[in-house]
């Protein structure tokens, strides 16, 4: 057995018996875990300064060094994460359906685990706790593989985690962390279908499509976000001027950020100017159509590449379209089925815009930057699914589960 | 682009049509498609008759040549089938939940179609108008490839269906058939992933291992079954057997019959007589352990394989076990995770058993033989499903959709 099949066969037996343990029992685990993370912060903080010492020596630059740093009000932030999640209801046990069959069979559909969940994710050690601690919470086991830099971090950080389920009385094989942090361990764990029962990319555009192309283990791809602002030729166009710089510029590196602005050419010549006042201010670069080219002369003119890039920082690309069908059908080239906004005061055309546009998350009059697990009152995410299957949009504890039919009977058979 | 992309881009563009067709129209257009496989029925039968003279010079066993067969009353019943599924309550537009939020969005998810579905299954051509009937009522495309021996029949049925929903002034688009039965053409299918939103297969072990195995495409893996009966030491034996002899032999070719017997050492020497007196009406080859072999000595000895073997006919593997943690064991390795069943009168025993065993149905006191969309009350089913990921257990119309968050604000924006 290689080292990842062994822990592989160990999170599966630590997963059965975590699938029968009660809510209790998991809080408790969690808030060791809380407390061990706040008591051991030292020995954390050690680790994570190692690895920004050689990220730093190796040229990481500044925005990547700062998602890779820990601190204490970073951990106590993490710790007070975990805390939440303890608090938060236990889906596991939940009946999602009772049904009485003419035939006297009772059937209670109930969630239940998932099993193991593979996470491979890139250089942000707060992932490590907040993937496991929400694994734990909806009873799975979870295989960790975070990115090389910050491999010490999330050495110390697993050992923290299991220390902490061992002394709460839980198996510390509920989290395991892929060491192996070169291609060939990535691919081996894509391929762990014997042990693993779905795997969650989280990271860069990049890694996801690798996954999802290279994986036998089923995938929930999420994050992947081009999301579009269309202002529509009856909006309120102050509101859509702040909703645009909200979406843009408020965090533009998440995958909730919008990355193209689609206008009416009927009020195109009255929004852009408009719109342009706020985005100067973070000194948006603009990648424009020759219409809008013709407004906001400063613009850069658009390439094909344009509509489909996650650009991940102040560049957006702005387009004038004809009206919501071409706005849609724009949408439906060039969108990654995250999250969509129509910003108007035309209740029909909301209406046929939301029911025509197919994404995650499809807002009227509101930022797209609100597609998250938090503003959704999940209480916590694991990732925005952008895929149809299994889970859409922010997935909370219940994405976390699946189902299984209680049958009660006194005898039956099938005719 | 290759047939099978041209068909692709159709049956997106007919999804997108689809996806905002009226319950009513959907369910004209299955009305329409129930009237015109009775009135075409003649065009029908004789496309079969052309498939199963070709079977026939093949050497295709009958009970195949049964399932490949067409008459006047199973078209009848196919009709009905549809007439049924247009009768079902359509999940397109249900309103899973709603969620004010503090800040004023109000959160609808709301179930929509998955898009295109592609289902590849072998030689029933029954299959094909369930399949598209399901389909359609969810609101999704799909493309459809069946097997080649059934290629005739399959070509005038998506014939009758395309006619009838143009007749019913939706797109024929909504429903494509592979005519090339290839395997080049079965790989191409489970890499078209820009036209496909799942993938369904329906048939044998060896077809759906081979598509989950190969598939870029999300697959549902569907109707893997070995299935055990775990007759408990304090199990009403008489009822055990009747049980036991419903899901064995009831209909051994299907999913949800059992393979396996597992009895308790107390009441194996009671039991396993008891259970001869019905099976052997049938004469079932048991295959057992050394145990139920000193009881049952015309019984075959079993072999590692036949632990893990979906046998589909009169035969059945026979292990004594030591109680229901060594029963619960033997299952997480050797089963399937389709439907297990415990026969117990001790309701924490059944309690045990049901929350440990790792099944889509997991059944107390009943034959596995109920795992059905029809008998679950779900009205229809497009196959059963063994993975945990999306659905798990019968699949209905629900299964078949996916779903979006309409989120309507005035004015919100993140701070």
């Amino acid at each position: 057995m290689t080292v990842l099949e062994t822990q592989g066969l160990a999170a599966r037996i630590a997963a059965r018996q975590l699938a029968v343990t009660g809510t209790q029992e998991k809080n408790a685990a969690l808030l060791a875990i809380a407390d061990a993370l706040i008591s051991r912060r030292s020995e954390w903080l050690a680790a994570n300064a190692a690895d920004l010492h050689a990220a730093r020596a190796g040229g990481m630059g500044e925005s990547l060094l700062d998602r890779l740093a820990l601190d204490e009000k970073r951990i106590a932030a993490i710790a007070e994460g975990v805390r939440q999640i303890a608090a938060l209801p236990d889906p596991v046990g939940q009946v999602v359906k009772t049904t009485l069959r003419p035939n006297g069979l009772k059937l209670e559909q109930r969630r239940v685990p998932l099993g193991v969940i593979g996470i491979i994710y890139e250089a942000r050690p707060n992932v490590t706790v907040d993937a496991a601690a929400l694994c734990l919470k909806s009873g799975n086991a979870c295989i960790l593989r975070g990115g090389k830099e910050a491999l010490r971090s999330n050495q110390m950080a697993v050992d923290i985690l299991r220390r902490a389920l061992a002394s709460a009385g839980l198996p510390g094989d509920c989290v395991a962390l892929v060491e192996d942090t070169d291609r060939a361990s990535a691919n081996e764990m894509m391929n762990l279908t014997q042990y693993l029962d779905v795997l969650i990319p989280r990271g860069g555009a990049g890694l996801i499509r690798s996954v999802a192309q290279n994986a036998r283990v089923p995938v929930i791809r999420t994050g992947e976000g081009v999301c579009h602002i269309y202002v529509h030729a009856k909006a309120d166009l102050a509101m859509a001027a702040r909703i645009l710089y909200n979406a843009k510029c408020s965090r533009p590196s998440v995958c909730n950020a919008a990355e193209c602005v689609l206008v009416d050419r009927p009020v195109a010549a009255d929004f852009l100017p408009l719109a342009w006042e706020r985005l100067k201010e973070k000194n948006v670069t603009l990648h424009a159509d020759a219409e809008a080219r013709a407004i906001l002369p400063w613009a850069a003119p658009a390439v094909e590449e344009d509509w489909d890039r996650e650009y991940g920082d102040y560049q957006l690309a702005v387009k004038v379209v004809s009206g919501p069908e071409e706005a849609v059908d724009f949408i439906a080239r060039h969108g990654t089925g995250h999250s969509e906004a129509i910003i108007t005061q035309d209740a029909h055309a909301a209406q046929w815009f939301l029911d025509r546009v197919d994404a995650a998350a499809v807002y009227v009059n509101a930022s797209t930057r609100f597609t998250d697990g938090f503003e959704f009152g999940l209480g916590a995410e694991i990732g925005i699914s952008t895929q149809k299957l299994h889970a859409r949009g922010p997935m909370g504890l219940e994405e976390l589960t699946s189902t299984k039919y209680a049958v009660y009977g006194a005898g039956q058979i099938r005719e």
